[in-house]
């Protein structure tokens, strides 16, 4: 007796993970099969569905008023379209061989089996907590979910002192920085690399490191934390590295996170270098027909490099959940790969890459020229004109566009995806200087500054 | 006996234009090749070189402070660096038989022939003036040139009222509005189709038509300018349509500008069916080895309709410049073509479009489909998300992207750039689903508009 047949000729498409990438791939298979033909099941093992992770810094510093804007969907808008979102479930073992997990109460304990037709994996990822004395302590916050932020909302409502330590100075390290320079706290970045913004070649973090210092941040570099030390009331009091110790009222972790795998491990699913779900274009697990995985708990192929890589990202697992949904639900969709973009700012400073760095370029085996200039976002004698520093890398010989670096004031990011876009394609350096890009005084200057670094490395890589 | 010959082995390459095309082919050609090699002498027969056009709508609204921030590089400063630029000095023949172009000196008369070796033909355009009575009137202006833009400022301060008219409700007509409007105008803006900016399609433009009027400036559509009615002193009193009168203190004309060819056209070079000369990829005049022409004055390529189109910004006329400097200087570069990206704000409105309008995929015979989808510029609950509505055109069957619009807020306008970077590398629309774009809660929401355009109209084209 096949399982569906159980269920009266409906398939059914079990979803492990409420977030982004679960949720995305549920609604998108409920809009192509109706409820008559597929039966929806989803487990959620926390208190909130479909939010905004990466929203979480902004309500943390202010400038969202209130948590729930950061939910997309609620668990009951999920359920009032036919999709049996299970919140505070987790599952606790995946039985590919039978085609069935099985899921606990988070609050009672009780456990029971699911069966399932197609399967999706969507379980996120974890934050790195340092192995240290004090990580744990009263007033040491991790950001990555909904629950991290209210209780870091607390303690900054409960904190007498005005000093916060920021471990890692990433995406997450830098906008938490900002979010407590927002609530009025002296702000340390203690950061293990030689320069913020690990992301980014050291000679573009150094800009950030100086824009952090203008600030009014205090940036550590080349210093790891070894230990978290409390006070009488248990509550954390400073933050030690090797050489130095940082007193600090509040401490903030941002150090980044692993994909969340070892249900999947578990299961006998393929797992990749970086530890995380291997996929095919359909987003199906590697060898399993009706499995698929996506979002924070799986490699993505990097398009550029040829190599697989792991960059949790919540517009990764907005598509990666669209892909699932239309396959599981009978549709075609494909996820490429990625170039590797990613935007962030710092209060006024706009900070973004594409492509690969320079040590990218290099363990994959490419030959490289960079060059690096200064521009404006606007027109030199338009108002607002604020300095912006591009850095592109491009293939020796055959000039093929490999990365771009930007680091400026407003309007400088999203210009990174002219590059996205031109990885994508597999642009040259020199065809890129012909782009036909939106020109007027208040948008640009006559060359674009991206223009303006393909130029220069257009003559680096083909002299005349 | 050769002419390079009589100059002691040196080439002599000749610039008709000292603005950007011009200038900017003078100095690229002068970075590769020294004097001892090339001697560069330049015409113009106006005051000023190397300027911003698109900046006199910035100058005249306030915005910049003053005429010389326009200037990129003085005469003396061309000279400084071994270009021979004549300042008020009209090239009045092309003596392509001979090599030679005659020259006259504005003020004294004087004429002159000047042979050539090498021959750049920057022309410009010029702006169309209607041919209706009381059009010359004082208080009627046009705003091409920086002496243009001198006088308009000269009668914006010396004007009693505060009534004025724009003609033409394309870039500069609304810029002008806009400059206007800071000058503390009440402006109505005259206009001959359905809606403002007929670079958009109607539907587009109608946004556009409701933001001017949330703006305070009256927009009459459908409308075209029949006479200029004069008071007792002579001096604009009113604008006249057929059906309407519009009293006017000041009068901009912003309809627009033709190739200036005449010159090239008395020499027998070939123009096009806009009337701007024609060019292979190398910016050489079709069937000339040695005469290049770039800017305002020629047409070019437009890599979507694969037809000749005119399109005078400044933007295509630095690269044409560049691309004609590095030939004539002994390199080698082209210039592929354009896809018709543009981009304009009035006020906090942004305006901006790339490849071809309804109107033109149906001129050229492709068949396609449309769609037009609502967003934010950032994450919904980031501060500042504004409204933007983006349109796109793929092409049937092959779902090929063929084309964007979008009107909207800060942040709106220069996406397009990401339409223009995939319309050069021919994208579908179904590819750009996948684009690895810039997010995070200040630049986009987690599907950047653009993507959630794409998306929709890979189901338009492609059912599932």
């Amino acid at each position: 007796m096949s399982m569906s047949g159980a269920r009266g000729g409906r398939e059914r498409l079990v979803v492990i993970g409420g977030d982004a990438a679960g949720m995305s791939a549920a609604s998108q298979a409920r809009r192509l099969r109706g409820p008559g033909e597929l039966e929806i099941v989803a487990f959620e093992r926390g208190h909130f569905s479909s939010y905004s992770a990466c929203g979480i810094p902004y309500w943390v510093g202010g400038d969202v008023a209130e948590r729930d804007r950061l939910i997309a969907r609620t668990p009951e808008e999920h359920r009032a379209r036919d999709i049996d979102l299970r919140m505070r479930t987790e599952v606790t073992e995946i039985d590919v061989a039978r085609g069935r997990v099985r899921a606990r109460d988070v609050d009672s304990g009780d456990e029971s089996w699911t069966s399932y037709d197609k399967l999706v994996i969507a379980t996120g990822a974890r934050p790195i907590r340092p192995d240290m004395p004090g990580a744990d302590a009263p007033g040491v916050h991790g950001v990555q979910t909904l629950d991290d932020g209210q209780a870091l909302l607390d303690s900054l409502a409960h904190t007498r002192g005005r000093r916060a330590v920021v471990v890692g100075a990433g995406y997450i390290g830098v906008e938490m920085a900002e979010a407590l320079i927002n609530r009025g706290f002296e702000v340390t970045v203690v950061n293990r690399g030689k320069e913020p913004m690990s992301t980014l070649d050291p000679d573009m973090g150094r800009l950030v490191h100086r824009a952090l210092e203008g600030l009014g941040i205090t940036m550590v570099n080349n210093a790891e934390v070894t230990k978290v030390h409390t006070g009488e009331d248990g509550r954390v009091r400073a933050v030690a590295t090797e050489d130095a110790e940082f007193p600090a009222d509040l401490v903030v972790l941002g150090i980044g996170v692993r994909p969340q795998t070892a249900l999947a491990e578990a299961a006998g699913l393929p797992l990749g270098t970086h530890r995380g779900l291997l996929t095919d274009l359909a987003m199906r697990v590697r060898g399993h027909e009706n499995i698929w995985a996506g979002g924070d708990c799986v490699e993505v192929l990097n398009l550029v490099s040829g190599q697989e890589q792991y960059v949790p990202l919540g517009t990764h697992a907005n598509k990666h959940g669209q892909v699932i949904g239309t396959n599981a639900g009978g549709g075609y969709a494909t996820f490429p790969g990625v170039v590797g973009t990613a935007v962030s700012k710092v209060c006024d400073l706009e900070i973004a890459r594409t492509g690969l760095r320079e040590k990218d370029a290099h363990r994959v085996g490419l030959r490289y020229e960079t060059v690096t200039i200064e521009s404006t976002t606007r027109a030199g004698y338009y108002p607002g004109a604020s300095p912006m520093t591009v850095k592109m890398l491009a293939e020796r010989r055959t000039g093929r566009l490999l990365g771009v670096q930007i680091v400026g004031r407003e309007g400088a990011a999203k210009r990174v995806d002219i590059a996205a876009v031109a990885l994508t394609a597999q642009m040259t350096v020199e065809q890129m200087t012909a782009l036909d890009l939106g020109y007027a005084p208040p948008f640009s200057p006559v060359w674009d500054p991206v223009l303006v670094a393909a130029r220069k490395a257009t003559a680096k890589v083909r002299p005349r």
